[in-house]
């Protein structure tokens, strides 16, 4: 009997590559709330979203170091669940709703990647990094104070994706905070027969729901940040025309669940 | 209008992880025809495949240097695009016919990772590695000749799943070569609703139906094969009981349909 | 007129693997104390050095993710700078001064990797993971808080050459820990010209001289550590036949200089 | 008693990121002749090399995939020894003499970056590739035949630093290559003892000495290459004015020697 919540299957339930929810996340972001062109952000929408017309063209760029664990003490074994991901996520509406659309992902482990299709994140293998906060004093430590600087980077294939820099300026109270939206989902299964390769087997708007949702030790500062114009992506359509503040925050988190909006293969 | 054949769609359709097939591969491939003990080789098959009785256990372990490209060029981007893959076939039957199950694969590229989930083939990240044959001569260019060594590793998470070495004999012809049967593969994507964990939205035994298959310069030799037992994987439970040959040649092929033989969602 | 601290050379100056001296470092560092057999131990140890009669066979493991900058915001370009790193200390002595040796050490970054030989510690590209502890609560963020568990591991081309686990246990006044010596390495750059191979250029015993080192939160608890065996390296052979304690710590330092203690080569 | 060529020397001698030469190299190149400014190309020159008065501002790029081997089989253990490189070479004159410099090269693997600057080779680390040609025919095997098309690229943590392509239009003698000079390099060790940072402990201008150098197969063709312009290399400051010819060969070679032209400490 062959077990496993993913592919592979197997006969002890062990090389799956994602294994059963409840998912546990605990990581630090750099995050910047930036505004492409409104025209550049209506095009990124699936159909059923709607822009948000308070705030057309909002978006935010996060690059987290992640930590996962599932049942089984995930994150004693970092080398294959701990990780690095970037996500932009889209204002947005779903009827009345205020959201937040994921249009494009990036980490660095295969799992997270697998995790993500599941849960209708697109993600793609790249590289992310970011200046990291260390205890023990000294010119390489980036304190969280004001003046702090950190930096951030995206590359997939080689390739510089997305490169942000942020200066601390204030601690701020977690509700401030722009992470205020659930986050909206795609999930896609293309179908390979011939004649079908145009219709997914399965195309579904998720509503992610998140347990235990906590943000803590926000500040907030200075930022830029860059999409590079790389040939075969199609990130820097939505470069900033301006970047309004960014963040470092620390959050936590844990998935079991999420809702379907629409299915849009039935 | 979103565009493209998987995600992430997007306004010109070139940041999708995996653009619309025809798919087309060539590469070189060093396997070793092993049998796994009967038990193992039982245990390891999906629901409607069957030991073959005239050769239970019997099982291909494929090593394979790839170039892709479908209708954009993508050879002349090999850093997003070229690739290696390790997998298994193990010998069974659907109903009377003899086919090739899949239960295990790796490669280190998230294109292919994506491609093998839409064909059935539970692809995780991996690093594999094979000696190749250069063509300018001295000690280093393992030459296509009798007594010619190649070696072949396959890693994940950094810890090294297969080990293998071959020794050139004799040159075959292709019709002698195993490689004979259709492949079989599991098209599988989890749900993630709460109560809904164990009940996978697509779960589909499929035939794959590959176009312009060549296999060419099919030598072979002596042969080693190892799977080192690994906390979370399960390559090791398929460890060779017996190594009865191995195999170099190049193969090509294109693809761009498969089969449906039964689904367990309906 | 070229410039630059170490190759290679350029008009500007930007492009050596490693800039000018001071190098500013600060991490996390989670390490083993263990014990390896008094004929391994002394058969690892340079010229010069001898064991040291009071604790022979005293080793460290050190696991650290370090941070890193020089004079020109290294610290905000993480993915050239940012690494990660495996060393091991053997206690010894230098005459009758208490040293540790260093005689294996791994990073997973080109530029720590030439710092290292300059340094005259003999590092290696390796992967190098620990758990984190991240600020936000929750079953993935490993608090520094008795009970609370961490893992490690090393992996140099797709092997596992080392794991750990450490449970903390209590906090410890950062003078009771055992980081309490200088390290010595050795500098050293072979000769390639015919005849002359196994009469290096330069072959020095050298003591690490840092400045602002500082160790703080300092953490004790239960640990294991294994060193697999595998082909090509030879760490196994310092196999722990016991691990006496483990620790977790924050450590900043800068390195400016060093002290030769004997030339081989004159 | 501690053996190896290179450090880490150990009690069996297998440890060192490099062992003893002869080394032996098979591989298949494809290489850009290009020209820069006079004015770039003279300031990358070290001392005691000349422009060439000839071809001033002529240079070379090679992108090789390599296969390695010493006296232990090291060609069998593809995941530590087999590489991937990019090279620049400067057409320069050592008093009459026509050279080639070597300003700038990468390559994948710690071990031929340690070859590296023992040969006086300045290696970081990087990710280079090419298209490669496979036996087996179709879209994706890149025939070794007029017309047929190659990609390459390099990039180093995460940009860009080369795109190239050639299109194969004839076969050509090898003779014709312009691989027709020894290359130069610079050994280098810098000095870490306070006040001495400026005073490296070995610079010497070393000429490479190649045994059995082969190159067959040689094509020539239509080329592009440019070098995007990355905050800290300089290699585009190198960025051709012109590309004359493109190439694809194979080549080997083995290396046990070099030539002390000049010592800049002595």
């Amino acid at each position: 009997m062959l077990q496993g919540y993913s592919l592979p299957l197997s006969p002890l339930g062990q090389a799956n590559i994602v294994g059963t929810p409840p998912w546990h996340f605990s990581g630090d972001t750099i995050a910047f709330e930036f505004w492409s062109s409104a025209h550049a952000a209506g095009a990124i929408l699936p159909p059923g979203l709607t822009m948000d017309s308070d705030e057309s063209g909002r978006m935010l760029a996060l690059f987290t170091d992640w930590q996962f664990t599932a049942q089984d003490n995930e994150l004693l074994d970092p080398a294959r669940y701990q990780y690095r991901e970037f996500c932009v996520l889209v204002a947005a509406r779903w009827k009345e709703k205020p959201v937040y659309w994921t249009p494009y992902a990036y980490c660095d482990n295969d799992s997270a990647i697998a995790r993500g299709w599941i849960q209708g994140c697109p993600k793609k293998l790249g590289s992310i990094y970011q200046t990291r906060t260390f205890a023990a004093p000294g010119p390489a430590s980036a304190p969280i104070a004001p003046g702090s600087k950190f930096g951030v980077s995206l590359s997939a294939n080689g390739r510089r994706l997305a490169n942000g820099r942020l200066t601390l300026r204030q601690e701020r109270a977690a509700t401030q905070f722009a992470l205020d939206r659930p986050t909206v989902g795609r999930r896609f299964l293309p179908n390979l027969a011939a004649g079908h390769h145009h219709a997914p087997a399965v195309d579904d708007l998720v509503l992610a729901v998140p347990d235990d949702f906590t943000i803590i030790d926000v500040w907030s500062g200075d930022a830029e940040l860059t999409f590079p114009e790389v040939v075969g992506d199609e990130l820097h359509i939505l470069g900033p025309v301006r970047v309004s503040a960014g963040y470092r925050f620390s959050l936590s988190s844990t998935i079991s669940d999420l809702t379907v909006l629409k299915s849009f293969t039935k």
